[in-house]
């Protein structure tokens, strides 16, 4: 959003979102499941990041993403496996993430899910909450992050909420190339018009950061 | 294709594609008409190739658009606005392309459509066929072509047919920074997987040159 709101007592801080898309538009593949999170052909998607022969783009790219936040807005299928009511599955109320004891966010993650849960606070940093929506989940990512970037984590609906809301400022989307033939578009939204200030490739992806412009 | 075909009369040529896509992954706006030939925000996506104050990066890209080729495949609405039956609109039965008498090809283009019409000769080496089907029109594109390379001018399904057969070689994407919210995908095609081996950007479009891989 980044801009002071005069009178306010916080100044709006930067909205970001970053993102590994497919050529065909998505962010994950088909059919997520807990052995498959990213969803069929989602981890080749993902490859630049995980690669062990890693390109001077891409870790610039992972830089970018690791950099810290002031607060994160996180989908709840991003979260996790569990759909529907939190006991859904047997042991899916414990569920803590995918990330282990110490995720690598290191500030709060407000995750959007209509199931409330009480907050879990991890090690390094990280606590989870969980909100009923995009609007008080923003609201209380910019109050804990004060001043700090404010970043959407992903998945694409959570994204596409940003950017329909229209308070999202920078996205950095790294084009895959190769295609997943289904998902979900975090894109799917019409008349937004971006300027790419910065590209970095390499032979996994190509890093476009986007500068998302306003009317 | 790019393979020399053993006992074949003519080496396969090069068989390649470029087209402007928008981040949510059409080329062209939805209602494509006479007026609006690119559809709705089509003009603004293609805004790198016309406006006025041009990039280095965009030059370069247009020189390759514009570089010769042996042939062209074309679907039928990049062609023009007739649908159905070539008489569908008064004067449509007349219509000869969108580039006036001097088309940018400069070869034969193979115009997909399932009706038939006679060739039509335009001054500076275009000739417009027209074939039923994208193989057919593949065929004849490569025989005309003479070893020199095929491009798939557009539109999406033209593109989209050419990558599903697994004929293509190589890719020209620009991506350009913003979303339409509907139109044609041509990359609606699963399992794709292709390397960036060129990329060059403007403030306009992101131009990657994709090498499509075999399996």
């Amino acid at each position: 959003m980044s801009t002071a709101r005069t009178g306010s007592l916080y100044v709006m801080p930067l909205v970001t979102a970053h993102f590994t898309m497919s050529l065909d538009g998505f962010m994950a593949g088909p059919d997520q499941t807990q052995e498959t999170p990213l969803g069929v052909g989602g981890e080749e998607l993902h490859r630049w990041m995980f690669d062990e022969a890693r390109h001077p783009a891409d870790l610039a790219a992972r830089d970018h993403i690791l950099a810290p936040r002031g607060a994160y807005i996180m989908g709840r299928n991003m979260f996790g496996p569990v759909r529907g009511d939190w006991a859904s599955f047997e042991g899916s109320e414990d569920w803590r993430g995918w990330w282990g004891d110490e995720p690598p966010y290191h500030a709060p993650v407000f995750v959007l899910t209509h199931y409330p849960h009480d907050p879990i606070e991890m090690e390094g940093g990280t606590t989870f909450h969980f909100v009923g929506g995009f609007d008080e989940a923003l609201a209380r990512a910019i109050e804990a992050a004060n001043g700090d970037p404010v970043t959407i984590a992903g998945g694409a609906s959570a994204v596409r909420q940003g950017l329909e809301a229209g308070v999202v400022d920078e996205v950095m989307v790294s084009h895959s190339p190769m295609t997943l033939g289904g998902g979900e578009s975090p894109f799917a939204v019409a008349g937004l018009v971006a300027e790419p200030v910065k590209v970095e490739t390499s032979p996994f992806a190509t890093h476009v950061y986007y500068r998302i412009k306003r009317d």
